[in-house]
């Protein structure tokens, strides 16, 4: 093994000093009036339920892999932490420009930290295939381009600024699958990206907790935070019963698996993302929740036989599924949803009225995922260059290859 | 090994279909008056602890099979959110009987929430013996004679609301046990119903979350929610001290025993539950925290050596005296301390008042604890029909029987 | 073995029971007035995270032994319930001898759960080598004196109630160093005194949490809590960002090591402990983040290779470098932002006014750390009598001692 490939002493430190060094001179010359940064919030439950989720739950839930533990939680803190200051500045930079409004401190780090959610979905992605430098340029480059991608939806399509952010699963998902492509594909047969029943078990924690704190998510920036609240925790709970049921029907002699309850679960929370504050009624939200379980559960078993095979895909911890597909189904209900609505206060009297609304959310949402997909490869192409030292095949989805690992 | 006793897929999967379905019809029914479900809500922060707690700390506490860890959390989770759902229903249904006035769908919620304890509870006593099938048969039957015996109570009784549904834990227990005396006996000297360090450890990882929260838990519904919390608080202390003390007076060796910690230590947080929001003095909360640890320790060296084998019982994971007994005392106690506090107060003139106070709380104990003890044996006969393709006691306690585990 | 060495039948539970019991006693006649224990509050929440913190968080973070992993949690969790009551107790005490105000029951639980964080810092100093009985005492004698050091720094020297409460990383650190000091040494190449991944994994499981729940922590006796949140998020967003840095450049081949990651990410909350309220700037904020981060990694290699062999000290868990070094950097960062901040604003004419700021600060600073060393000190001495059962050296970092392990 040549030496260049293992070390990384040269190149990370720097990359995050520097990084360091521009935030923190950024945040020395870029806010202006103080007294807004500090300004009064009461949705600090809610926050510390996101943080903990963001930092904790998806680092856990990304435990997945037999040797990668240490990775899968320590990349992504990591990658929260830097995210999250990044985030704040490109806001604050947005501000600037006159794009947004400021909207104080607090807001601007829940705006962050639920922002950072799409990074952690990529990095699902590419889990164990990465390395910490990629892991990095990939985040950030995602994240400015999430934002700009919200800024068009905002500008241009007039979407309302928390529906933008919750176009953070759709986006996090496609634009990891397109960087995971440029990937070479590891070796049939390997053992590591394989799960043992501890790391399964280190997931489900993970996941349980993602699952609590859904409700919260879903809730910190949405107007009506009762409806949002409830409609969630009510598509959560019918995906997480749907988990069970469709993982034994799909499944050899009807057991469970536990890779389908990872995924499925979440569901339901993803696909109610875009409408939860909206909902009149809770049996659309359990529907909701029940066909995001389902699409979840035929896209894990479609996906994983035809689909990434044929794109020569491998999608280590099946986000395309888990928050990809869902997302998809949340945005087409949430048109669905928003015309039928409509139609029926204005008895159908307004079909150009109606017609602009459609193309609104159809356009936010393609832009979104077609924005996605294509800075996506262009982001697995830059990756994929020697300057950052790619990992080679056989050395995916191992800890040892980063950490001091000692027995 | 007869191939009917391993697949489930013939049953389960239909089984939630059908009930999920008519959740769905139930809901999509149920709700007449929209504004009144998502009626705004001030307690968010304490119904996030109470989820979190009953979803994934009593999900891990009850990890304490060495080959059990997927189904304990997993069915736990499965359970939780099939009652949560049918719980709202019967509400609502009680709602639409006049039984019960609408309180709004979070309020409707939490109390979903805090019942769903008694499944956990009783899933605790039948841990390793009942399938998937079996598990959703008892947690439903259980929901509804719990909401059952609790509007006896309230309405021939005329007990609070909130104290009724302290009787959660008392119901649990003795409703757990009469079900797992209806299954066969594990063979002596079987491996699989042992911990191991790492069982052991990710038990005390959801004890540890089942006490923080669980001044939440008492003081979600209460009136007087400082009082409950505070008292809660110093009686959950002082019986993880007395714990640790027990512990070490009663073993081998002088040595610490983990189940005794892990059951002994939210022995406090049971015995306080219906008194945490009256009593005016923290060392009466004290007192009752001590007093819960002493008969839970008690309890679970004479049931273990004396009333277990008598009655051919066998606790899993000991429900009986770490939910039973103490709540057993905390009911007396309650009924003593409202005694005296009334006696005091009319200065032991009004004794026929006094004798009707008595009479009450004497009464919905009984009628509690016999309804559970009288339908629990029932479900557990019923349980045990063919229909429901019962564990061969040879399979208890493991995973491998449910869940497709690779190594 | 001798066996006096092993059974703490005679010593433990009769120590737990006098302490107890001298508790109830003084509960039952040191409350007065009890509508002011029942006072109201509104910060809940942070109440809750911070609980959270100390009992689970501190708990799985001092995780940190391949076999002393119940002793880890289990005797955190006992110390924390047990200095919970005195620490009420004590400030109960205070109130009563007129040098504090009465300030109701939920606010003295807060300050007492706060405090015992020096008790669970403390506690990582001796890990391993203490027994719970000499644990007990530790503890107790450490909270009474931290105690009275807050009150000669809150009388004579006015510095306000709750920053005497932030000097209990300080305290807490440089009074577990004096007591590890008077403990024999483990003899070198010994294994239990290392971590495995797993042990690793348990460790950074606890370490997020606390991460997650610090601004909690920084903010809930604060009166600007918005701008404590704030920046403790953003100085613990830095360090740990800064921490993987350093991590990477000063280990062999640029890896990280897991051990760097648990001590460092907390760097910059500790060092912005005493400042968090009272910066006006997020930049400065991090910049203390960045400079904790520093000292703390510096620290370990220093400290390890120089300091702790010249004096014969081994500080099982790194307490020094992990909190003591970031909080002596932030009682100096915070001397020198007042002094700043006061001379800018007075245009550096009142000389002699800053003069008394800095005397007040650094006397507080120089009084509380010399009284953690000497009472530390004499604290070890004590410890180590024979009375108190010291456990032989062969014996450290081993659950089996004290816990009955089943395999």
């Amino acid at each position: 093994m040549p030496s260049r490939y293992l070390n990384f002493r040269c190149s990370l430190p720097w990359l995050i000093l520097f990084l360091e060094t521009l935030f923190l001179i950024r945040f020395f010359f870029c806010f202006p009036d103080v007294g807004n940064i500090y300004s009064p919030f009461n949705f600090y439950p809610e926050f510390q339920g996101v943080n903990h989720m963001v930092v904790f739950g998806f680092g856990f839930f990304l435990m997945v892999l037999r040797r990668y533990g240490f990775s899968s939680t320590g990349f992504n803190f990591l990658l929260v932490v830097l995210g999250v200051q990044c985030s704040v500045l490109v806001e604050d930079l947005l501000v600037f420009l006159r794009l947004q409004q400021n909207e104080g401190g607090m807001k601007s780090l829940a705006k962050a930290v639920v922002s950072m959610t799409a990074v952690a979905i990529s990095t699902g992605a590419v889990l164990g295939k990465a390395n910490p430098v990629q892991l990095i340029v990939m985040s950030l480059v995602e994240l400015v381009i999430f934002y700009v991608s919200r800024c068009i939806n905002r500008t241009f399509l007039q979407v309302p600024d928390h529906l933008t952010l919750m176009h953070v699963h759709l986006f996090g998902a496609y634009f990891g699958l397109a960087v995971t492509s440029r990937f070479p594909e590891p070796p049939p047969g390997l053992e590591k990206n394989r799960s043992t029943p501890k790391s399964d078990l280190f997931s489900m924690l993970g996941t349980v907790f993602v699952w609590v704190f859904w409700p919260s998510f879903n809730s910190i920036l949405a107007d009506s935070k009762m409806e949002a609240v409830l409609n969630t925790y009510f598509a959560l709970a019918v995906s997480a019963v749907a988990a069970f049921m469709l993982s034994a029907l799909t499944s050899k002699d009807g057991k469970f698996r536990m890779t389908h309850i990872h995924s499925t679960v979440l569901a339901g929370g993803v696909t109610i993302s875009y409408t939860a504050h909206s909902i009149q009624h809770p049996w659309i939200a359990m529907i909701l929740g029940l066909l995001g379980s389902v699409i979840t559960i035929l896209g894990s078993h479609c996906l994983q036989r035809c689909f990434n095979p044929a794109f020569k895909l491998q999608d280590t911890s099946g986000v395309h599924f888990t928050f990809g597909l869902p997302a998809v189904l949340g945005a087409v209900a949430a048109v669905v949803l928003c015309v039928v609505e409509k139609g029926i206060s204005t008895q159908w009297n307004n079909l150009s009225s109606l017609g602009y609304l459609v193309f609104v959310d159809v356009g936010a949402f393609c832009q979104t995922i077609s924005t996605a997909l294509l800075t996506g490869l262009i982001t697995g192409l830059i990756l994929n260059i020697k300057l950052l030292k790619t990992v080679h095949v056989s050395k995916y989805f191992d800890d040892q290859f980063y950490w001091e690992v000692s027995f």
